[in-house]
């Protein structure tokens, strides 16, 4: 059986599950490789694969004996069948927070399910610590990620809209990567105090400051960069707001390692922030794996620690409403004794020639 | 307030719903214009769209007066607000399709919501009925696919990958729309026999079957459409399935108007395919709106009829595992007699000059 799937039940053991539904796409790629619509289904004696006509061929193609993971088509499944699936499990686990209410209940119905049991948690769990395939994924997405970067800085000029520049991205990224793994921010002038800007026709003008927020994929796994940049000469605030958030960026960069507790990272941030006037307008930051946004979350309510081999995002952000924003953001690799940087796009205040 | 607001406010009233949650983007996002991250509250009173501080500058830009949106920040809403929205509201609507377990149990905590409705049809019920600003944009998406493919005629030569193909139409979309509706689908030779291939790295050769399978977003709106072409001679096997396609596609074209049974447009199809010992991998078409999928969904389980102003797709397809497969696909708008096809792009069978 493959790791991740043995991982998988081995933590089901451990919360008295005996069966399992995977529906998130996601989830079903991570633990079988598949790029497919179907449900996995974690029984107590098999990996079932459900899928329908459309799939059966490529699926059958894709899976190994090595996998352990019989393939079935929906439409060859008996109603007596999906209820001998969970038969004698008493309970069986699902994603809350992605099956939707319609199809909890009809989960519960046709597999005639025991106690259906809130466990995504421990999906989470194994996605947050990556392997070294995966590592290597974000290391390419990443290295990928700072090259484009690299590009931008002789491409952007005046007179460009910032929808022009984020279409340069996405062009960059299907040339050199799977394309983007996320639309790509690009907010200038008084646009960059939107922490969430969606690119316009504003046109880049002198002096003007840019805040992009970008990233690629790499056999699924994404990278996550912000750099804000200056066409021009900053303002003495803009300069002292950028000195400000890349000092803060560098300290809770120097926090994150293994055994650290995220909220006390999350908190040094913020209260700094808040000792000189500004707000923390959004979390410190997030994992990066499989999904641009995935646990854990680098905030202030999270509990839990950092971990070796997590991937995450180091992210703080002042935003002047009507005037202008600045956000520095790497993906980190979080290591035994320190962590690693993955994207290594330069930090200090960046100013292009026009 | 905005005509799509009023007609879920009438709609609600006959279900007896005094509140309603909408929290699915697309939907927001049809009711208010908006694309941000947010909850859209409707209540006795009033309509009240839920941001955070990331959004609320521009939100409060894009909503009018007209609109009779109210604003608020999540952090602003105290415990009691929370429960105040929908205090006397006997019945709370949400959208069952959507709202994940997690967050249903959220909702009902959040708002002490009395009786918590599935409601989502009623929303399907007014997105399925489009209106004329729709129906243009939906016209001009249309326009630009079959220049897409009018471009790809040419393009398309010996030696391509799938791949090189499915970025080509990636990029045209990019340059000439809001991008693609959903990944392309290019599938050659054998590899059509899979409906939903995804692009491979198999080079293109003379003598080739390829499946093109695309569409574009404008002003968010979808379109979809999939035409077969060859690559030099098609086999007497393939142009026997091509025509026995066609002809079906035609057929169902003929039957989709205003009234008539979507189960029985459905089944000619299937009928057809059977009496030839083919079978319909898939259903025989789909809405398409704000979502490249979304209802009506035309397959033999569906008890409705299509209406006046829906737009839908035709898509009739015959896949023999692999050998090669054949799917011919327009988006459609049904008028009050009949029908208009959108994607004008020729279906007689398209042979490729090399």
């Amino acid at each position: 059986m493959n790791d991740r799937i043995l991982g998988l039940r081995n933590k089901m053991a451990g919360l008295n599950l005996q069966g399992m539904i995977i529906s998130n796409p996601t989830n079903v790629k991570y633990f079988t490789g598949l790029e497919a619509e179907g449900i996995l289904l974690i029984t107590r004696k098999e990996n079932v694969y459900v899928t329908d006509s459309r799939y059966i061929e490529y699926v059958s193609n894709k899976i190994t004996p090595f996998d352990e993971i019989v393939v079935d088509d929906f439409k060859n499944i008996s109603k007596d069948d999906f209820e001998n699936f969970f038969m004698f499990c008493e309970n069986v686990g699902f994603e809350e927070n992605y099956v939707t209410y319609a199809s909890y209940k009809k989960f519960m119905h046709l597999y005639k399910i025991n106690n259906f049991v809130e466990a995504e948690s421990i999906i989470n769990k194994l996605r947050m610590i990556k392997d070294e395939q995966e590592i290597n994924n974000l290391k390419e997405a990443c290295k990928i990620t700072d090259d484009c970067f690299a590009f931008l800085r002789d491409y952007i000029k005046p007179g460009m809209t910032e929808k022009q520049i984020a279409r340069a991205i996405e062009k960059y990224y299907m040339d050199n990567a799977e394309g983007v793994s996320f639309e790509p921010i690009v907010a200038s002038g008084e646009n960059s105090s939107k922490p969430h800007a969606i690119p316009t026709d504003r046109i880049i003008e002198e002096n003007d400051i840019i805040t992009i927020d970008m990233g690629c994929k790499i056999n699924g796994y994404c990278s996550d960069m912000t750099r804000t940049i200056f066409l021009g000469t900053p303002t003495d605030e803009q300069k002292y707001v950028y000195d400000l958030v890349l000092k803060n960026q560098l300290k809770s960069l120097y926090e994150m390692r293994d055994g650290a507790s995220i909220k006390d990272v999350a908190k040094i941030v913020k209260s700094n922030f808040a000792l000189e006037g500004y707000d923390m307008a959004h979390g410190l930051g997030h994992g990066v794996g499989l999904d641009i946004h995935e646990p854990p979350f680098i905030r202030d309510s999270n509990d839990n620690c950092l971990k070796e081999k997590m991937v995450v995002t180091n992210e703080p952000g002042i935003y002047i409403p009507g005037n202008f924003g600045v956000r520095i953001e790497d993906t980190i690799l979080i290591t035994k004794d320190e962590q690693e940087v993955l994207t290594k796009s330069p930090k200090d205040l960046v100013v292009l020639s026009i």
